[in-house]
């Protein structure tokens, strides 16, 4: 068990000196830096808190909080969902929102380097001015692209383009120890000694602080349509998932999500865009799958193919958008689930479980199974094409030791039966210090202690963000 | 530094248990068994070398050895680069050749479970009957996936599809202990915990012994069509590299040799498919193109678009392969690169250097300007779709030790400019034994350092595959 020690008015002054005007104490620090989007996990107001400008800076207070044995946590937006940049320990909290500068791209290498603090949206929108796609693209778009990285974040287009790690090229690393190591280069492909880089990807901030990254990017695709396609069952949505492949479709995203979460999230952005009811038939459940491709022919002809598959495979409908005021609207909906359930929930937990995606049906159907042997409400919508499900417990009139306490009972069934289908804790949100039981039980000891003994290689006085992924305080 | 003890005969008495009939020492010992296919690195014969048939044997195996402190090293079709699976500290071979069962495929999820001694024609065969790719294509056709997944081998259509790491879902790994763990999972995407699966993924047999790979398959493509585009120099047809992405093509595979190393493959092969004058003007360099689509009318497009692109760029002709047949014979010369050069070669180095794809013809024209201060001669073709080059330095009437000596100062320097270019010292053959002091040089102490201590993690007594990647004997 390490042991920290308290942050002195003496070291106080040494990080002033380093951060001249961007050091923060006492009632001067931002109260959101105490937690993520997920307060249930526990909050904690850090004693010191750090708005950093640059690498350089980074490593020096690291080099003092090291050698001081004060814990440090690093965080971006605060988007998170696992409680990873929860400072439990206290101590100091660097933030990297300032350091939101692009700072170049390479067009001739399909490369962009940038600052951690960039956010999500900032980096989409600039590069689809140079023609350029970053794939990623998580539901939050005010995320740190360091935050992104740190999560391995997936996001609706993962299906088709991957996730975050498949657009990390380099990244500059602030160790624990103050020393800065670049991992990786912009190159391609390399099998050049142990991948660092995609050790650090998804390690929320436990290893060391990312300080610049170079991403991947694509070409824009130019033609993107999206189909709302609505069903009377979720098990009637969820087995056309598999089609779209096997019939060699490859969408750029394929959502599937229930009635009851569309409908609050409607009337949270008070605009509805979804059929609720067809010829008679109340929907149950919806697919919303959007193709891209280089022409409106090539595009027309899947939009067609794709209408017949979903048809066929028992939709009430196809509603076609295909201008971007209509792909707006249909993505605003999917993208504002979280918010609108917050909005009518007091108590609110979630899981980011992932299996494969034959398995979503029976998954799904598990945890209506045992829905009822619980005092909270469930909410699940997911990226059906990647079998990451995303399950709300939502409670107003529980007590918060038993909302806890149920929400453990169901959550440890949810995720054995996720591990008995060959699937995993999270499949985008991480582990933070909200799941770490859950992956031990998923992965067992022996590789909870190799993950325990590599943060001891990164990190050996255990400063950086204790209490995370596989180290609990 | 590890002290290793021997291997007593009471030892083999029980390794025999274990393996009966397929535990050999002193003369049973495969030859092959003390090298792979750079024996300039060093050959070692082992004590004992056994033909593993399953997970259980070799955890029983490890366990043996991790207790007695004997060094193993496991190797598959042994057609590595780097020396990687060569025994320099004697001991046990463990060879997964006989591990080569294809499981089972789960065509709802796209993915197939193999042993690690599965060769990647078998699988890509195998696979191609049930409609599906497996895409990693690299060069030798006859390396286990084993292998593949340890070097993370790249190959052909990585330009299009990424290498090996993007399609190792999840392995049954035997851990230096004997422990038994699994290390990801069928799923497609997952933030749980540090990705010991990536971390495994190129580490070249020196962390755990891969015993079981579930794989991810794409579907076939329906259509595939290469052209095969002569110029006048190499920096025309590099030059014409970058046009392809910018253009919005997505060649599958993009390579490029000279004139000579074509000679020499079609010369071993005794088959001439590639023009080597045009219109009274001697070919120079080549690009070979792959595009691949889902309907002859698609693929007959891009063809037309790649053909005037690069005519645009100064191409001296463009013949289309269109075939099985014609495919065949272009690529089959590719293919045997590398057994050309062996054939009119005594002494043979190489180095998979890995550059930004803007940079390769730079890059080219540095090592073609520092050839002449050397006696050897310089071959050079290459992924240039993924800045991914092969050089070969070969000489015939040199002595060993300076060829060596040589060889070292060229591979210095070029590495040394790769690293200045943002580049590595590998793109897909690995470290192994031959490049331990070049990676230090590109990646720096610090680096280097963790690599160690993490090999620590996973192999506190050093037996597994030492004097390997980052740890020097």
């Amino acid at each position: 068990m390490a042991q920290y020690n308290q942050v002195t008015p003496e070291i106080v002054e040494r990080l002033q000196a380093i951060a001249p005007g961007r050091v923060y104490t006492g009632a001067d620090v931002n109260e959101d830096y105490s937690r993520d989007e997920m307060p249930i996990y526990g909050t904690r107001m850090p004693d010191v808190a750090i708005d950093a400008m640059s690498t350089e800076e980074i490593s020096a207070i690291m080099k003092i909080c090291n050698e001081n044995h004060i814990p440090v946590t690093c965080r971006g937006a605060g988007t998170g969902l696992a409680g990873a940049c929860t400072p439990i320990a206290g101590g100091v909290v660097i933030c990297t929102m300032k350091m939101k500068k692009i700072l170049s791209y390479d067009t001739d290498n399909f490369t962009v380097t940038v600052q951690p603090g960039v956010l999500l949206n900032d980096l989409a929108e600039d590069a689809l001015k140079q023609g350029l796609l970053y794939p990623p693209d998580p539901g939050e778009k005010f995320a740190t692209l360091g935050g992104n990285v740190s999560t391995n974040a997936g996001g609706m287009r993962a299906v088709k383009y991957g996730a975050t790690r498949d657009y990390v090229r380099s990244m500059t690393v602030v160790l624990p120890s103050g020393e800065v190591v670049k991992f990786g280069s912009s190159v391609s492909k390399t099998s050049s000694g142990y991948s660092l880089l995609n050790l650090m990807i998804g390690s929320e901030g436990t290893l060391g602080i990312i300080t610049e990254l170079t991403l991947k990017l694509i070409p824009a695709p130019k033609v993107t349509v999206s189909l709302i396609v609505p069903y009377e069952s979720l098990p009637d949505a969820i087995a056309t998932v598999p089609q779209f492949k096997k019939a060699h479709m490859n969408p750029q995203a394929l959502e599937f999500f229930e009635r009851e979460i569309l409908i609050s999230s409607e009337e949270y952005l008070g605009k509805a865009v979804f059929p609720r009811n067809v010829g008679g038939t109340d929907v149950g459940a919806y697919l919303l799958v959007t193709f891209d491709g280089e022409t409106q022919e090539e595009i027309d002809a899947i939009v067609e193919k794709a209408a017949e598959l979903v048809l066929d495979a028992g939709a009430l409908d196809v509603l076609v958008a295909d201008t971007p005021a209509k792909m707006k609207d249909a993505w605003a909906a999917r993208s504002s689930f979280l918010e609108g359930i917050e909005e009518q929930t007091k108590l609110l937990d979630e899981c980011d479980v992932v299996v494969p995606t034959s398995r979503i049906a029976d998954f799904v159907g598990y945890v209506k199974s045992i829905e009822p042997e619980f005092g909270f409400a469930v909410k699940s919508f997911g990226h059906a094409g990647d079998g990451n499900l995303h399950i709300y417990t939502c409670a107003n009139d529980m007590e918060l030791d038993e909302f806890k306490k149920q929400v453990d009972t169901f959550m440890t069934k949810i995720y054995d039966k996720a591990t008995e289908m060959g699937g995993l804790v999270s499949g985008e949100h991480g582990i933070g210090m909200g799941k770490i039981e859950y992956l031990a039980r998923s992965v067992g000891e022996t590789n909870m202690k190799l993950m325990e003994d590599i943060k001891k290689v990164f990190d050996p006085n255990l400063i950086l963000n204790p209490g995370k992924v596989c180290y609990k305080l």
